[in-house]
């Protein structure tokens, strides 16, 4: 009964109106790639592939589930064919290098695109953007005779990708992990070891699968110091390039999971396969680290992706569902108004909608400074990009998951009873998106990381680039009510850093204590940002005459919503964190 | 690897020491059947029957669903004989007369034993709860032939019963519905028409299933004031009791929905069903809603039931599961720190911790005033009650459900990646408490219920009898600082209902924009009280001596937990709802 239709025109309006990309592209080194009719030309097509290819299995693959027989995994009814045309058409090549096969395209749009993909189907994205970040990691760190070996076919999409971190008894701490890595005498290595978790880790879409794992060599140093990175095929790989002998990798099980059903969460055994060792010995957690900005960009994504695709299904059912009477009836020759009028209603949709267009915001300005840190020539630049990156990926990863959660919720209470039956899509959008907030780092890693490694690890200091944005914003606009309000929570966030900084100093537990609540007070923050420029681009729009005003009228009565409805909730938070860890530590472990 | 133990520490303390139910019991009028020692057994055997018997069932449900099959519904393994045993052994006859076959226990004892089977299996206390509500209207409304008719065999158990209201267009406005009732020449009426989302509404328990319908005689006023309420068998019941022929009642189909898939939610057509009317015609919605309270607490109960069972698991993994340090390591001859040492753990835990505990005393309390409406004799001594449940049923049902969506997310959150999967059984308590949001009225309609018709309603008066309880508490308890906090934020909800009701005056949807976030306010307020009085309490037991120092200090430093980091919620939610409609209404809904 839902339907996605990719938002095209607010696209447009974050890429066009508010981040300026046509000027990003052009300056881009192969700026002559992305113009405005190639982006064009681009997001209608992905838009219809989305929409007409990968948006109908979502619900099959909900239903179907993966298959799990005899170390094979099936995926479900339309899945393969599905990723057949999206590798002959050449989506999973956009972004890679031309000498790879691929398109050489800026890895904004291909964010885009995504956005795209992971909301008309989560679990069918994660097959392509697993093999993103495993080629990546070949590019960055192995040999040019391994990245010939790999990459070309993996670009072409014969063979994908995964990463295998996690095992049963290290998730969030890795300096657990215990698989092995023993050197052969051909420069190989064996590895031994069983990984969990590893999402799309076996299917029926290749013929091989290139799986990045963290092991340890022998010689390896306890915790996080002795990990190293290994490539391991599934099938061995010639040196021609054609396959080889099985290789001692199989698929153990895969895991009965609350959602994303269409992908395969599988325990993979790896039984003395053999792989090669890239990046640095005992280097490979940091080596692993270099894509983190790109893959937790990649699950604030689809974090927001659940956002869009409840809100939608939501507003469309609440224009047609009868219910009830306004104050002042708004339908008098029907039985009762469309549940739209009720101000109940619009406060959960427009918590749906402040953060599926905010939250857009937010991911197409990170995903621009991934370009930036990609591509620009000027170190200063990049470092200022680097540096933006590193305040905002956790708040994008942290906070719009987390934001999802409340968004998918109010998605299925707005259709009550008919919300948590299946036919809707509702309630999958409700449990897909509950893994965003626990993989890729949990909330609470991210939390500690913006907090503890970011804010006071830095004095404050990585707050700076972006604080100059918004303030030069904020300054320049300085008749806006938003823009002041803006002004004002930025002031507010930078003390609440300062005091944090000295309970700390005090008491390390605080770090841990206020990390969460710090994470979601900075995720309001930076979305009045994006909030307070929206408005102040529609009421330009509309001083400069545009005639769509019911489109640009939307954007500031939501600007309006998330300053008086949303942003006040970051004063419960600083209270929270000012009370400090012992409410937290003082009771007894065996207390609780 | 999820495992219910009935917390009957916790459930005692309730009981006992905060709200002194051996006193209440003792003044009902048959006190003596409910003395200390038959209340412990019953609470020993309900515990051991819900831990043993219903909880192993949970999973099975969730896994299997029910079965529908050519119109016949099939429960999952196991679900039939648990019911027998339940009959077998008294359990449903508990709270019901003793003319009827009953044991004539006080209503609230009832409920403390469906805390217990709710919380080991929601889905299979569904079918014992709806049977009580199909009793209690009967009971109520029909005549004494029809009950003897009735009622015996239902609470014997070898009949259900269900609560037939909702149709497809007809949900939370039951003023929509189109059933028709046809009056026959023998004194029976024709009943027509389709009910959904009918929960318990088919099974394989019972040879006979009563279903208690809302339907439209046929000079019926249109709206709500034109609804009549019928009572119709699945099987005719001849004038001896025994089954006669079919009835024209078909289970069309059941739902494939997201959780409490152990409860068959049904289609249930009625096709010229030979039915009685009960209660007088036209008045059947207000003859339904007599037992309103008591099937509020019952959701209150079930939202609270997740919170509890989330918790526990919760608890026992963050003391097993060892990943990263403290910043003082706690376990330095193991690899890693059990989570429950890190402060965002037990962030989590704690906000599961005080909605599981409070919850339970909110809702204990409301028990409590249950009984008093259906058993004192004296007239001023009801009014009070039926006040002040007037006030606290939807702050239980509205509030305590959505504190179990946020409770049940931590209990995922804590368990990271093996929250999500079924093994723990985490997943399946986020599922399954989201129902609890959204039946038995949804918590926007709790919302407006609390707010409009009761708040502004009554001009405030309906504050007035709890505010006396809790007033006289605080004044009594002047120097804790928690009873000082409680009092401030009864003040601030008292200034609040009165600044809404200024507003509302002004602009009637005012009512409908602040009525979810009032609730709110008002349930974290309510909350505050039962954790200042259970500090209170805690703190006396210690300085009398007590031996069980880690149980009160517990206590304590949970009401602690509560001051500093739930309460202060309370502030966003006042400065949201000061904001006014203006920010909700403006916007067209074709803009949205």
């Amino acid at each position: 009964m839902s339907e996605y239709r990719a938002p095209l025109r607010d696209m447009r309006f974050a890429m066009d109106e508010i981040l300026d990309y046509p000027s990003h592209y052009a300056s881009l080194p192969n700026g002559e790639e992305s113009s405005p009719e190639m982006v064009d030309a681009i997001m209608d097509e992905a838009a219809k592939f989305a929409e007409s290819v990968i948006a109908p299995l979502n619900s099959v693959g909900d239903e179907e589930g993966c298959q799990w027989n005899d170390g094979k995994v099936t995926t479900p009814t339309g899945f393969k064919d599905a990723y057949q045309q999206f590798v002959d058409n050449g989506w999973g090549g956009l972004l890679q290098k031309p000498e790879w096969g691929g398109q050489g395209l800026p890895i904004s749009l291909n964010s885009i695109v995504y956005e795209m993909l992971s909301t008309a189907n989560h679990a069918w994205s994660m097959y392509a953007s697993l093999s993103w970040g495993a080629i990546s990691t070949i590019e960055a760190h192995a040999s040019e005779a391994l990245q010939q070996l790999y990459i070309p076919n993996m670009v072409a999409g014969a063979w994908s990708g995964t990463m295998c971190l996690t095992e049963a008894n290290s998730g969030s701490d890795l300096g657990l992990l215990k698989t092995k890595a023993s050197p052969n005498e051909d420069g190989t290595y064996s590895i031994s070891g069983s990984k969990i978790f590893i999402s799309s880790g076996d299917h029926d879409f290749t013929e091989n699968i290139i799986h990045i794992v963290l092991a340890r060599l022998p010689d390896a140093p306890e915790g996080v110091r002795g990990i190293s990175l290994f490539v391991v095929p599934k099938v061995q790989v010639n040196a021609d390039g054609s396959l080889g002998e099985g290789n001692n990798v199989s698929c153990g099980s895969i895991e009965h999971k609350m959602g994303i059903n269409g992908n395969a969460t599988c325990v993979i055994n790896f039984d003395g396969a053999k792989g090669h060792l890239i990046a640095q010995p005992h280097k490979g957690l940091r080596a692993m680290f270099t894509f983190i900005n790109e893959s937790r960009l990649g699950v604030a994504q689809q974090g927001h992706a659940h956002i869009e695709g409840s809100y939608q299904t939501a507003v469309a059912y609440s224009r047609d569902r009868l219910q009830m009477r306004a104050p002042v009836p708004q339908n008098p020759e029907k039985p009762a108004d469309p549940i739209i009028v009720h101000a109940d209603v619009r406060r959960m949709l427009f918590a749906q909608k402040v953060f599926a267009e905010g939250g857009r915001l937010l991911n197409y300005y990170c995903a621009q400074l991934v370009d930036i840190v990609h591509a620009n020539q000027d170190a200063a630049v990049v470092e200022n990009a680097e540096t933006q990156l590193a305040l905002l990926i956790p708040v994008a990863k942290g906070f719009l998951t987390e934001a999802s959660l409340e968004a998918t919720s109010n998605g299925i209470q707005v259709l009550g009873g008919h919300g948590y039956i299946s036919e809707w899509g509702q309630e999958q959008h409700y449990r897909d998106a509950r893994i965003t907030a626990i993989y890729e780092g949990t909330n609470g890693i991210q939390g500690l990381d913006l907090l503890g490694r970011k804010m006071l690890g830095s004095g404050g200091k990585v707050m700076v680039p972006f604080m100059q944005e918004v303030l030069g914003f904020c300054q320049a606009n300085s008749t806006s009510v938003y823009a002041q309000a803006t002004e004002k929570a930025f002031n507010n966030w930078v003390a609440l850093v300062g005091k944090l900084g000295a309970m700390a100093a005090k008491d390390p537990n605080e770090v841990n204590a206020a990390a969460y609540d710090h994470l979601m007070f900075a995720g309001y923050t930076v979305l009045a940002y994006f909030w307070a420029k929206s408005a102040v681009v529609a009421e330009q729009a509309l001083a400069d005459g545009s005639n769509e005003t019911e489109f640009y009228q939307a954007k500031i009565e939501t600007a309006r919503f998330y300053f008086a409805r949303i942003l006040p909730r970051t004063d419960s938070l600083a209270a929270v964190m000012a009370s400090g860890s012992g409410n937290l530590m003082d009771l007894s472990a065996e207390a609780f």
